[in-house]
């Protein structure tokens, strides 16, 4: 079953709304097996919803739209649609009720312009809408569904959920998607790819593979797409396997972990605290370790030693290793490590003392530089990457690169 | 002239990407008084890709197209401009000595499969792409003009930035558009339309104001539009001086500013320094202060004092004033921001205690509550807000007051 995304306003054209609802429906309908043929932005404009209805029809057999159909005047969907499955508009009780509950709820009379929110056309099912006062509407012409909904992210969420999703699953019959998202660090897009071509080129006809980079990281993601449910599902677990032959260095998570989710995990199994040692990431891998809820139970806290005084005073790097090697050296984190390990008595710590620009760089360590330390009850690790010439990448790709350091160090021991 | 944005990746029709690029795009472009169509999605797929540059090219003076331009196997849209444009690709030696020089920043070899992004169509133009290796490739047909960019946003944003919007800012004929975005903090989106009612109502037919919120502060976008810049200039400037004496208290800046920034020119002034003590906000205050190039200057680093023996042995907080009023009180972020002023030596520094939830809430101090206190050469000020349920937009508003706070007294010195 293909479908098509019609997402109606002029706030999405203009780029003061992000279009997150057309992500969230995608996302929702290949969970159910439905293909997303396209997404297509339009104003709030009768004759380009009307062009753009007959494109989709061509194309697809579900046709999913979202917006326009508010009290004002601007909103002029229901009256496109109307127009468009030739009929006329009648008085809905249901709908009415509905709206009177709402309004009840929060204290206020029926306007007269939410009354006519509870007129529909009169060849479409209604659809309620347990969250606002503009119902969906669901007709059908030659085998195609349409749906109407409204643009408000928590109740075209709601309806799709209650109901949509549900209708469609049922009707969905032939081809399913399995999806697995392959989390990976350390290696570049085109390096990765060289290292798994040959596995790529004989992938199964029924899967695909997408490269889908970000600061610090690469995703692959795999798609299996056919009839068989048990065959694909054995087809992509065997794939994965190989995959996970070929590259085990690099992958540290699956579809939407996190690397602070799961060394949360890992300290959270083996009792241990940790805490962070901080220079040029400035505080950002204290926030991504604390923005998972529930991180108290593990993380202490770290310092923030920008300036190198906070190094000596309160980590106790040395002097002396401070003017023999400079802030961003091996012996620098190492200590900055060691010290915050004993300063806030955790068992792990993370130390980071880098370069991320775009000053501050010298041929000998340019922009970019960065050298991770992990102390761990036993051991210490440190590592020096070198990554680009953006301060806000830089940070970012540094914190993930401590984090996964981190990760490893929990895992080994 | 109108424009039409196509955007290519098959992460875009499975939701496993938010598309930020087309809202991106459309925001500039209609800055620059270039109206956005339509905003199209489809898949890595030749065919599909070609069917959409057919009608696109029907409707649009100007269309953009984005993603597909990576180094790897499924990445298809510069062969597809190069059957669409019916020519062949050529080896560019610009863009291969740009990809020498981003690999050698790296510190690698340029591999075969990075070689072949030099490869452009025959009768393209060709503009450099100074983040990553792949170019964005120019066509004009039929006075439609047709530019081909990387997905990777920042990317992008830079091509655009520096290339695209100025050129076609130029071809641009007829309105002016001006826009200036107003920043409010402290203030929430209906309390603030409600004191500017007035003014909204009487505002010129030529203008128009947008209500954009944020977790943590709402920002208000007038525009005018019209073919007299000048007249549109002065109407803009004096619409916004009343604003400015309608709302002092709220507005903290403009456009692009972030409090942030605003700070770190305010303590660059004042010969100033500060250093953060952070409990709820685990860091994300000090990565907002680091995140602007040249903060080292004036910030000198941080405590995360999460755990409450961080607060009590590095913090010097009363065990006292912890048991009598409990870690997120007046008394406790007041002890905190004198503790790290005088811990790390700084003339100014911020204190954050709060419950970022989902857990730790009590009757009294519900998930949301947070206390901010800010030690100045002379003074100290302190105050409590109550945010919301959502940890991460707690974690993000609890920042922003506290900046905001900084930020004034600063300016009061």
């Amino acid at each position: 079953m293909k479908s098509i995304i019609i997402s109606i306003g002029d706030e999405l054209l203009i780029g003061q709304v992000v279009n997150t609802n057309a992500s969230w429906m995608a996302n929702q309908l290949n969970a159910i097996g439905i293909t997303v043929h396209r997404i297509i932005t339009i104003s709030d404009h009768g004759a380009e919803i009307i062009k753009t209805l007959k494109l989709a029809e061509e194309e697809a057999d579900i046709i999913l739209i979202t917006g326009g159909l508010g009290p004002t005047k601007d909103d002029i969907t229901k009256h496109t649609l109307t127009q468009y499955f030739n009929t006329h508009l009648v008085f809905n009780e249901d709908v009415y009720k509905q709206i009177e509950i709402l309004f009840g709820q929060r204290g206020f009379a029926v306007t007269d312009i939410n009354r006519r929110q509870a007129e529909v056309p009169a060849n479409c099912k209604v659809i309620q809408n347990p969250c606002g006062t503009a119902p969906c509407m669901w007709f059908e012409k030659d085998n195609t569904l349409f749906f109407s909904l409204p643009g408000v992210p928590f109740e075209m969420e709601a309806i799709m959920e209650k109901e949509i999703l549900p209708l469609l699953s049922q009707r969905v019959s032939g081809d399913f998607i399995l999806q697995k998202t392959i989390l990976t660090q350390g290696v570049g897009e085109s390096f990765l790819s060289e290292i798994i071509a040959d596995w790529e080129d004989k992938l199964p006809k029924s899967m695909g593979l997408a490269y889908l980079p970000q600061p610090g990281m690469v995703r692959l993601r795999l798609t299996a797409k056919g009839s068989d449910e048990a065959l694909l599902k054995s087809t992509l677990d065997a794939e994965l396997l190989k995959l996970q032959h070929l590259i085990p260095q690099y992958i540290w998570g699956y579809d939407h972990d996190t690397l602070e989710s799961l060394i949360g995990k890992l300290l959270i199994q083996l009792h241990a605290t940790v805490a962070t040692a901080e220079s040029c990431t400035g505080g950002y891998i204290s926030h991504l370790i604390t923005s998972v809820a529930g991180s108290s139970a593990y993380f202490k806290g770290g310092v923030i030693s920008y300036d190198n005084q906070v190094k000596e005073e309160q980590l106790k790097v040395s002097k002396e290793t401070l003017i023999k090697f400079g802030a961003v050296s091996r012996e620098t984190v190492e200590e900055m490590a060691k010290g915050v390990q004993q300063l806030l008595h955790t068992d792990y710590s993370i130390a980071v003392s880098g370069i991320a620009g775009p000053d501050g760089g010298t041929v000998d360590k340019p922009v970019g530089t960065i050298w991770v330390a992990i102390a761990t009850p036993t051991n210490i690790y440190s590592e020096c990457f070198l990554h680009g010439e953006h301060r806000g990448r830089n940070i970012r790709k540094a914190a993930l690169s401590a984090l996964n350091m981190l990760r490893k160090s929990l895992i080994q021991g």
